[in-house]
């Protein structure tokens, strides 16, 4: 039967409340009894602790508890347990907690911040990775012997060697990413409140709420069967919540020594100091072709700059090397690493988690190898596109793929376009993406829980592990049970924000939320439909096989007046003798593996593709570029709700483009210099050129209805197809991001086009 | 093996949150944009309305909305559909609602309410039942044509004027029980919502949240499948929640006026006056018995004041039934009932539901029986008490019963008090008590679903329908899944107050929540259970049958060491491949049935059975009475929780004993006179005797461990065993409740003992 649900632009659920100001985000919560915390951190990046004084702060009236890390008990944590929430002996960058307070306001909680006294000695810093991993550079962790974190990635699959040896052109660079920062209009908060059995209720930013669960218990010192996590709605997370941060931990400690429930919230500046970042990093790629356009091989090398502290940032080499090794065809590639601690700020994961960068490099060097070899930039991509079937190097298993699809659907980019005005030049330019779909096993579990519940008057509820923040997973999951069991959209409700209540669910990230929490809902919601129907079946004197279910009706296929409505058919089969009310539950973990420690596996069940155009202007005078369309073709394996899709694909490229030309999160000498929407500029509105997304359908056979992930597809592409822009309207390849203003007229002035 | 958590005296999980403040109550839920409703209620209690002019109101700064009958679309609700939320055209008692308000806060509506002009033209108002059943009295309802309701409860089992016939003795009396109320000390609260797709939630004092989705649907015209409904902690219900009331429509129809959240919340005058009332009424009883002693036969007719709208507490007569025909042993019963509408207020289901009040009959006429036929008090009961696989006149199927058991374990009533003071007077009294025990089919499903899960840390969840009103259920339910899945208690969270997350329950009434929700719990608890189990035999290289668990581990029965956690098992089992994760779900409905048009049918599962010694000194000058000790002796099948079972009758015999001797809402002339604490005499602690509580354990086949209900065992026999202990001390027979100070004073002056 046709599907009445799946594939029309829905609105977002949590739209209408958000647009009219009733959504109650984290930051709206109030308690009872809630104090309110707030924390001091470290004036210099790199110094041993002398002396903490708090007697001052302490004896301010209002105040409730103090605390230092020599006050409290506490684990190491974080991706590699090497910090303590509050720190103890030194600090290793600006973000470093050293003390925290909780009182009555947040006022009076900052007022007694300014009496800690603390006395610091200054360390030797360093802030470069490649200058950190020297001998003799200041240690960071002076414990460690090394700034050379344990983390290295390498791989090798084919004649890397032979194929630079045999190629008609080789082209390499060095590209820059610098520090960004997510930016998310709701900054981070913790809420914590101890029960009178010592047990751990968090209000919580986190985006892996079990994992959460697990890692805040173990800093903390005691059983995840202690702690519950509630997700109140955020403002923005973009993979912020992947790990744990010393916030939680802190606001957990001071609730626990103050005996209220404390909530710590980041004002913006705080926000920008102390939210984890994307991790800055510098890759060397080299790329040989064939004459003929087929890609030979690569070669990679990726500093990353992992601050104080190991996060999951640190752990992008992963994504990266995908993309090296399976960004278009490519039968030898080498790639390696150097992950080196500074006394910079560290990263966490953000949005599109590696791809960004790698596809920046990759993308570049395309373009580079379409002009030594005289190639069409189109077809060069098209020739060493991706296809069905194919084998990536890593062993990943490439099902549905679109991507020569999705090179042929940009179209002509510039069609209706007006011609740049006099003394702008225009360019042109394409990027493609690579990037898992279908989860990926960064756990052993990737799996998600689901619970469907039908009451008696035909209202479904769909509890699932999945985690809503702000993508539209409330959404897609409730028409994917309405479509399954057959009932109005309206009907279905989404519960997913308490881990007492919902089923596992490793997290959202690896824009795997459609995807594996959507066949985890479809199958708990065909488990419903079939009780259901096998309860309609008596009172419509049918056999199961001759019902179908739509509209909030199980009717006769041959004879759809015979029927009989959702709710009836509910109470029928609960309201008599041995009756049953109606709840299914259903787990999904994928069908894939983790990497091996040669960084081989298939880790997704389905991997997305895109392709960008980005059209812009350069006037020559001034450097300033206005992009005037993007273009974006993704293959997305069926488009659930094409609207949200957009939506996902349009702030994608806005975060993009910002990263392209705009966003730097400025740290210098370890110190954080744009910690304000004035420094640090995240495009408006107005900023944001046409855009025109086209969604192409490969129909998954293992996603949902079809479908693949695509919650970072639209991001990751952009800044690698506003580099190939920018160098098409005028001659200059830029290795650094952002692309600004004041860089490119600098370039104009400084050399003639290549 | 030996059970760890079942029959222990754990605290009250809700307890240390209580005592220390922490608890959130319904009274304590603020919302973002939260606006405060205020009700208008009658002067008269039998009025037309002529004019209502809420325009002065309306123009009150801070006022959102002002509406009246005439401005909403709402539909007639209540038990027989015989009121609307906002009266039009009429009052018919003082708690009705004319006009309510919706302002920026409770003091803004509350002056707005004054600014109401209401014209009235007052109609003749019938405050007796037996005289509104006359013909010619003023009609509550002139539609009807008469006050007589819909509702009358007629019964024959036996030959009853044969039995009268034969008897060695007859004894017969009328017994008036007067309004009281259950002066929660959280009174009534409604929290309304509207969403933008004009979906309503609602927290609410409700203990019957599905009926009540059902319900105020209807009352608003809506479809139930766009009601949710949150139970948040309340402060007392006692079967208050049982109906849909006009707070809750109106709160509903001023937050969609007032595009607001609305709350409204009671004071406690307003509570006196519009919180329902248990039903006032007069029963008039025949009793016949045989020489030695044998009950013979009973024949009694109840006339109910239903005041202006029936309710639930004008159903009572379904259980006053039950005890007429059940409470001892009686071959031939006669019941009859007159339900009249009058200008009183009207009642609504009370905490024993009619038992306190045909006990109280039948529990005098056993004592006039026994002082009739020479024979002992006690022996009189024995030789009548009912017995495991007795057929009552009913149908009901009567299994596990000690009843004979609860009256040996009285004991010596008096041992160890000191003698009474001069000029006091001793008495002792006895009642027994027979009442439902395994859920009671009022509804076509007296089910309940369960759903629990376990978490990774060996957390687990019980998801139940079942409703927390105080009464203990998260205590004994969290039990119940703790010893069936062998985890510590601490472990264990119950989810209960979102209808959008908890599965059916029919609501928390007739002492149902242990024994039916217990069931689904255990159900659900002992499929997690097997999987559990299943996973951690392959790791323990053991079959299934050989394991057992206990305290969070799974072992091998014979060898107690080879053993796994509950939480490393779920581990076990989830991350792997092709990993499941734990949750279950299951539905109990007993094997009962709804009364027939005969009121025949085994409505309960179970039935539980008491017997109370009440013994107090009576002043004679004065008329003063103290009452000493009440021993208590239940049969609760299995006491789950002793120090729970022992703190519910506790709380019985305070309902019982302010019922008995202090508290009377006085209604005159359909005003209500007693509308504080100063007025309304709810026992204190310090008026409080020592109580003394046996539980016997009967072990029910188809309780949760054995166990029966219990909720309301310890109120019911109460004033029956006062009334019984005073005429034993003064020799004065009471037969109208409550039997004060100045009652029993004007009793020994008038005349001498019988």
């Amino acid at each position: 039967m046709t599907e009445r649900v799946i594939g029309t632009s829905v609105p977002k659920r949590d739209g209408a409340d958000k647009v009219t100001g009733r959504t109650r985000f984290l930051h709206d919560l109030e308690l009872p009894r809630l104090a309110h915390g707030k924390i001091l951190r470290a004036r210099h990046p790199h110094a041993r602790l002398l002396r903490i004084d708090t007697r001052r702060a302490a004896a301010l009236p209002g105040v409730l508890a103090v605390i230092t890390g020599a006050d409290v008990e506490q684990q190491p944590f974080g991706f590699a347990r090497d910090q303590l929430a509050l720190k103890v002996d030194k600090v290793r960058c600006v973000r470093d907690e050293i003390a925290a307070v909780a009182a009555e306001s947040a006022a009076i909680a900052e007022e007694a911040l300014a009496l800690i006294e603390v006395e610091y000695a200054e360390l030797p810093a360093v802030f470069d990775p490649v200058a950190a991993a020297r001998p003799g550079a200041p240690l960071v962790h002076e414990e460690r012997g090394s700034n050379l974190t344990d983390l290295r990635y390498q791989f090798s699959h084919g004649d890397v060697d032979g194929a630079f040896a045999e190629a008609a052109a080789v082209v390499e660079g060095e590209y820059r990413l610098n520090f960004v920062t997510p930016a998310c209009l709701g900054t981070m908060v913790a809420i914590a409140e101890w029960d009178l059995e010592d047990r751990l209720t968090m209000w919580s930013t986190t985006q892996v709420p079990f994992l959460y669960q697990r890692d805040l218990a173990q800093a903390l010192g005691i059983g995840g069967d202690r702690v519950r996590v509630h997700q109140p709605p955020v403002g923005g997370n973009f993979g912020r919540g992947l790990d744990l941060y010393p916030i939680d931990v802190i606001a957990a400690l001071l609730a626990r020594r103050a005996r209220r429930p404390v909530k710590i919230e980041f004002e913006r500046l705080e926000e920008f100091v102390a939210c984890p970042t994307r991790e800055p990093c510098t890759i060397r790629l080299r790329t040989a072709a064939a004459a003929d356009g087929r890609l030979l091989g690569r070669d990679c090398h990726v500093v990353i700059d992992n601050g104080a502290y190991v996060s999951w940032g640190s752990t992008t080499p992963y994504v990266m090397l995908s993309t090296v090794a399976g960004l278009y065809r490519c039968p030898a590639v080498r790639f390696d690493t150097t992950i080196a601690y500074t006394n910079n700020p560290y990263s966490g994961s953000m949005r599109g988690y590696g791809n960004l960068e790698s596809t920046f490099a990759v993308e570049s060097q395309m373009d580079e190898l379409a002009a030594k070899l005289g190639l069409d930039r189109l077809e060069l991509r098209r020739r060493n596109a991706t296809k069905p079937g194919d084998a990536h190097p890593q062993g990943f298993a490439i099902g549905s793929c679109a991507m020569g699809e999705c090179l042929d659907a940009l179209g002509d980019t510039t069609r209706g376009l007006p011609p740049p005005a006099r003394g702008w030049r225009r360019g042109v330019g394409y990027a493609g993406m690579f990037h898992v779909g279908g989860g990926a096993r960064i756990y052993k579990s990737d799996g998600c829980g689901a619970i469907v519940k039908c009451d008696d008057f035909g209202r479904v509820s769909l509890i699932t592990g999945a985690t809503e923040i702000g993508q539209g997973s409330e959404t897609v999951l409730a028409m994917i049970v309405a479509e399954t069991l057959g009932v109005p959209l309206a009907r279905v409700e989404v519960v997913n924000s308490d881990t007492a209540v919902k089923p596992w669910d490793v997290g959202v990230h690896a824009s795997r939320t459609t995807f594996i929490a959507g066949n985890a809902a479809r199958l708990a919601a065909e488990k419903l439909r079939a009780r259901l129907v096998a309860m309609a079946a008596g009172e419509l004197e049918a056999t199961v096989e001759e019902l179908a279910v739509g509209d909030g009706w199980i009717f006769v296929k041959a004879e759809p007046q015979r029927r009989i409505a959702y709710e009836r058919a509910a109470r029928t089969g609960h309201l008599r003798e041995g009756g049953q009310t109606l709840v299914a539950e259903a787990f999904y973990d994928p069908p894939t593996a983790m990497l091996d420690k040669d960084l081989r596996g298939n880790v997704s069940a389905a991997y997305g593709f895109a392709a960008q155009a980005v059209v812009l202007d350069v006037e020559e005078a001034t450097g300033v570029i206005r992009v005037r369309r993007v273009v974006s073709a993704h293959d997305v394996g069926r488009a659930l709700n094409p609207g949200a899709a957009e939506g996902q694909i349009h702030g994608g490229i806005h975060m993009g483009l910002g990263y392209a030309l705009s966003e730097h999160l400025v740290v210098r000498d370890g110190q954080i210099l744009t910690a304000s929407f004035m420094d640090y500029a995240v495009l408006k509105a107005e900023d944001m050129p046409e855009l025109v997304v086209r969604l192409v359908e490969s129909i998954d056979a293992e996603g949902p209805f079809g479908a693949k992930g695509l919650g970072e597809s639209g991001v990751i592409p952009v800044s690698a197809a506003v580099a190939n822009a920018v160098h098409d309207a005028i001659g200059v390849r830029f290795t650094e991001l952002p692309i600004t203003s004041a860089r490119v007229h600098a370039a104009l002035r400084a050399g003639p086009r290549d």
